[in-house]
């Protein structure tokens, strides 16, 4: 098959949203935007041998691509509705192709999130997605509202794709029983859609945690110009974590470790009998790690009852993974 | 700088776009679509070494990248509005940004469109931007409208970008006084928005012409369900191109040559008056270079007075460019 039967054969089926007006297939998609929302768009590439593996399983990555991007919508509590796919593939491989789509039409269809156009290219293996929601009109979960005596809060658990990976380098060692687990919050992560639209009324700042808690609560530190005290001791971990590493090493990887897309939000204190009743409905584990306090706009970390220093490089693009 | 200051220096210039409620730097941009009309998104990707030569001049692929998008909102008569970027780069080299960003914002300005967000990564070069323009409610010039009878269209001159390919590898000798014209052509393409804007109450389909006139027409005829006849001596060629090759050759560049981004359209004959007048008033070249008859989906070519026989392969991206 050519470029032209391959996209039509894969990347073309009905979605059956109402508001596609036109799909894949000509030279733009058409599509209508409800009254009295705002569009809310993100855009993710994953380049082979830099965000994965070159010999990923096809379908992990399709999921992943996919799960990236709906990841930066519910850090803005939207809606997810339509995503473009930018594919760019050594070779018309149809084997890979089709496992690549079973991965992400099943992430697609569970968010009824339609595909609604692309590109298809030769070259060396990346993907970019681009991602479309709507939010109502004045919503919207910014960096930028965070403010002193709001606490911190993540959702999940944090470092586990993280730990995965350093499990598939070798660089750790993970015991047989959770490495399933570790693999799978690496190559499956599950963007906090739900969590995101619980948050839209109750939250002052969010976004999801895709280079390092440390870097990424840094942005709203910076945006919101506020200080951050963060208890190490309430970092939620996983079994997978603490049967692995060290304490020290456990707060590292929660700190620094990419890829988790976990939220990290704050919320004011009048807003947590809210919180609870939010997120509980939507079967979203939570944990308060922190709290906004006066002073410079940084990070400051406290363990046993007192500061502690740890090195906090968040996770750098430009550094490539082997 | 690293990626967030490169980010923050280069790509967050201030639209000026009220439409823009939040642009760059949080985890979506928030965009307001008017009422009554219908989003258009397209993207398109270039790969290094496939769509371009690797050391093209990164003003003038910060043009073209951006270029070839807007040509897909032109074929759907869209207005431009919003853009997003993801760049992939072996190495933060900030010289290069800064040719890539000169050539991507001034065509950007030109059309008002708003940077509104992207990604920004390390890996082989290559550059996916997504477009968004918008259409009145109804409107949209699709490929599946043609009906017989209808006369068929292009804008400018054809073949000059493939032309100007087969120059820089050496395959074809242009005449010194046209080498800068057909080397214009390939990596400065020009998008017809206000052709494609004027067309829109006129045209009965179009798209623009990126894999040849050949190829791209098959896709109105297939979409439409009609023959086209194209009386090859129609087809509109350039000084330079009748200066370098043979009439013959002309042709096989005119319908088979890529990165025109010319709009190939068609009209019923009722409304022929009307696109003297439209196209004449925004100063668009026009060539009537065929018409729709009754027969099998297909195309017929016709010269001096009877059928010809070409080999018309289009563009294809799997075939790599040397």
């Amino acid at each position: 098959m050519n470029e032209f039967e391959i996209i039509k054969h894969y990347f073309t089926a009905d979605s059956g949203r109402k508001d596609v007006i036109m799909g894949p297939g000509d030279d733009c998609a058409l599509l209508q935007v409800p009254a009295q929302t705002l569009l809310a768009v993100s855009t993710d590439t994953l380049v082979s041998g830099v965000h994965f593996f070159a010999d990923m399983e096809p379908s992990a990555l399709g999921h992943k691509a996919l799960a990236v991007n709906l990841s930066d919508l519910a850090a803005m509590g939207a809606d997810p509705r339509w995503v473009s796919l930018a594919l760019t593939l050594p070779a018309v491989d149809e084997v890979w192709i089709k496992g690549f789509c079973a991965g992400f039409f099943e992430l697609a269809e569970y968010y009824n999130v339609a595909l609604v156009g692309g590109d298809m290219t030769r070259g060396p293996l990346s993907i970019t997605v681009t991602v479309h929601g709507t939010l109502p009109e004045g919503k919207g979960l910014r960096r930028n509202g965070a403010r002193i005596g709001d606490g911190i809060y993540v959702t999940g658990t944090l470092g586990d794709a993280a730990l995965g990976l350093k499990a598939a380098l070798g660089e750790a060692r993970v015991p047989a029983a959770h490495l399933e687990f570790v693999r799978n919050k690496l190559e499956h992560p599950h963007p906090r859609i739900l969590a995101g639209q619980a948050l839209r009324d109750i939250a002052s700042s969010a976004l999801d945690i895709s280079d390092g808690l440390a870097g990424d609560l840094g942005h709203i530190v910076t945006a919101s110009g506020v200080r951050a005290q963060l208890e190490l001791e309430q970092l939620p971990l996983s079994e997978a974590m603490l049967a692995s590493v060290s304490r020290e090493q456990a707060w590292q990887l929660a700190l620094t470790g990419g890829d988790d897309y976990e939220l990290c939000f704050t919320v004011p204190e009048s807003h947590r009998g809210l919180l609870d009743t939010a997120l509980s409905h939507c079967g979203v584990k939570f944990t308060r790690i922190g709290r906004l306090v006066p002073g410079e706009p940084g990070l400051e970390l406290l363990a046993d009852g007192g500061p502690c220093e740890l090195d906090l490089h968040g996770w750098d693009h430009f550094r490539s993974r082997p």
